[in-house]
């Protein structure tokens, strides 16, 4: 059965806990093969991390290329008897479908499985009625915890192998509280960094004799949050920027410290590059301290740079068949959280469609089987222009 | 022998570290009782901390009463092997009485006890020469530690007996640089407290469903700590507030926290009293924080309150015989830490006069023998001058 209610019943029905996939991407591969695809199972590894096997199926030899993306993997149940139905039992009551993936997100991936499969059989097993045209799956296991040995990797293994993508469509739950109310065509950046103050350490009684880094980093705390990154962009929000914690750790009630701490996030927009924004945020801190104030900002690691696919023939061609399905007209959104959409974005245009998120990761996470059906005929709507 | 040296070297001799007593007690007894002193030998208990042992010495039966304190316990040797003599060997050497204590303050209480057994010798073993008067002694073994069981119970315990204190002489070292330099007549009060406030967790990314407590912590703690205290007063310096330390102890850095909190030390002069002191920085976080920030104090007890012995016939005596021996007017100071004379302070007008304290809880701490003849002399002058 190549129906998208099968395809996910048959997927919830493993309880592929990251890193664990338990028989998930065999269900895909089996009927992705079927109809002819060539697939990949390619297990990456890492110390200090679990392998993790993930799933490359492409069908066509060339362009244009649409690659769908997404994970099987899932978050833990938390307190199963607090379901209603078994958590990976996959049972449809009341018309819907529950289980742990139901919408994030092994029923975008049904959807999209589903829709391609009918695609190929309306078009004699071809993505394109010229022979032209080539459709993939990017599948990982790797997504809900540390993302390591998943997409990202992916992505540069089939590089490596030469796999080009034009368009890439990720069913990740995008919408918010109705099917076809939001595509998620970007993300901010997200980046973190320490502060440090260095003061003078002494006696509370000789002031004179220390230099205390509290009400300094207190000043330039002020300072960075009270200026505004930017004021938005035309797919954006403002840029934000939040201290999370400012610590010093001192017990001696007696003592001046000398050195303070404070650690800050910033999620920043299509306004900024990563290097861009490191720049006007020490730049911000030099002025702040002026001659006085000893400062300096250790930056992490971050591979969550800002990305958006602008507005444009691919997203009007998805808005065009979600409105047709559904009768909305999806906003373009860059809000919430990261996905590995942030890692697809530096091979091709990206956007995410996919269920909606209301019940994603709680427990009862369920959809309707009817909202499986009309994201199946969206995803076959975009299938439909991409290759008209 | 009761001369200053001779009692100085025997009280060294006791390795009396808090709360140890190790007969230093009855060094002191026993030369006092022999020139007529009643004695009292007097132990506190408090639950969590070591039983201490203290004296209580009067000769005398009315007034005007003066009280000699002090305490013979002292800090640990540290480093024994980097000591160029015994740390309770009570050598001389090279013209220097060395060992732990030796300033502070066997050293000093030496001198007191062999300036009052000289001045009772003088005077037909009476304080004066008509019979009236009183002269005490008030030491504890328990002032370098937690200060518990030593001088604040020892008082409570004289009052109950229904002893009254016109004046005290604590012999503490005193004296920055050189013997005469300086007496203290007061200290400024300590009073700390930990500043909270409330804000509201969430995501980094939703901001707007947050209220990010860290920056308004830092607008209180710079608001607070720019505003000075007051100015200083006749006898004191300005009192002064520190922020010792800002802590959130937040690790996640897509998390803003739901509260910060700040410990604050505040040194205070006479301008205030602990209630003012508290009502006047509640007031100006009250104000700090507008209709919008929702902060709160919670002050630690205290019992260092500020006080001060004002100028008068008391400082003058002591001046006045300072000045006879050493050819120095002293400095009447109120900075430094705390001593006991906090504790005295609510009983009777109490000054500080001692040794240099240069040497003070480090390795060879030491003092001039021509010193402790000095402070001996001067005792006397004070003596002479107050029952004169
Ligand atoms: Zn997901
Ligand atoms: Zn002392």
């Amino acid at each position: 059965m190549t129906d998208a209610l099968s395809i996910a019943r048959d997927l919830i029905r493993c309880p592929s806990v990251t890193p664990v996939d338990a028989g998930a991407l065999g269900v895909l591969e089996k009927a992705l093969a079927a109809a002819g695809f060539t697939c990949h199972r390619v297990t990456f590894s890492e110390e200090g991390t679990a392998d993790v096997d993930n799933l490359y199926a492409r069908i066509g030899t060339d362009g244009p290329h649409i690659t769908f993306a997404g994970h099987t993997d899932v978050v833990p149940p938390g307190d199963e008897s607090a379901w209603s139905v078994g958590a990976f039992s996959g049972e449809v009551k009341d018309g819907f479908l529950h289980g742990r993936g139901a919408v994030d997100m092994k029923g975008g991936i049904a959807c999209s499985v589903a829709a391609v499969l009918e695609h190929l059989a309306a078009n004699d097993g071809k993505p394109r009625a010229d022979g032209k045209g080539s459709i993939s799956f990017l599948i990982t296991g790797d997504e809900e915890d540390v993302s390591i040995n998943g997409t990202i990797k992916l992505l540069k293994w089939a590089a490596e192998r030469g796999e080009k993508f034009d368009h890439c469509v990720l069913g990740e739950p995008s919408n918010v509280e109705t099917l076809g109310d939001t595509i998620k065509v970007g993300r901010r950046g997200s980046q973190s960094g320490t502060l440090y103050v260095d003061g003078v350490q002494g006696h509370v009684a000789y002031p004179h004799r220390a230099a205390n880094p509290v009400p300094d980093i207190s000043r330039l705390i002020v300072a960075i949050s009270d200026e505004p990154l930017d004021h938005g962009s035309a797919q954006f929000q403002a840029s934000n920027l939040e201290f999370t914690s400012v610590d010093v750790g001192n017990k001696a009630n007696n003592v001046i410290p000398g050195e303070a701490r404070a650690k800050f996030n910033i999620r920043y927009n299509d306004n900024h590059t990563q290097a861009s924004l490191r720049e006007l945020v020490e730049t911000r801190l030099t002025k702040a301290c002026g001659n006085r104030i000893k400062a300096r900002i250790v930056w992490e690691p971050s591979n969550s740079n800002v990305f958006v696919t602008k507005p444009g023939p691919f997203t009007d061609l998805a808005v065009s068949a979600i409105e047709e399905v559904t009768g909305r007209k999806p906003e373009l959104s860059t809000s919430g959280g990261t996905s590995d959409a942030r890692f697809i974005s530096s091979y091709c245009p990206v956007i995410e469609f996919g269920l909606v998120g209301q019940t994603m990761h709680q427990v009862n996470e369920r959809v309707p089987v009817g909202d499986l059906e009309k994201l199946t005929q969206v995803y076959r709507g975009i299938l439909a222009r991409y290759f008209g």
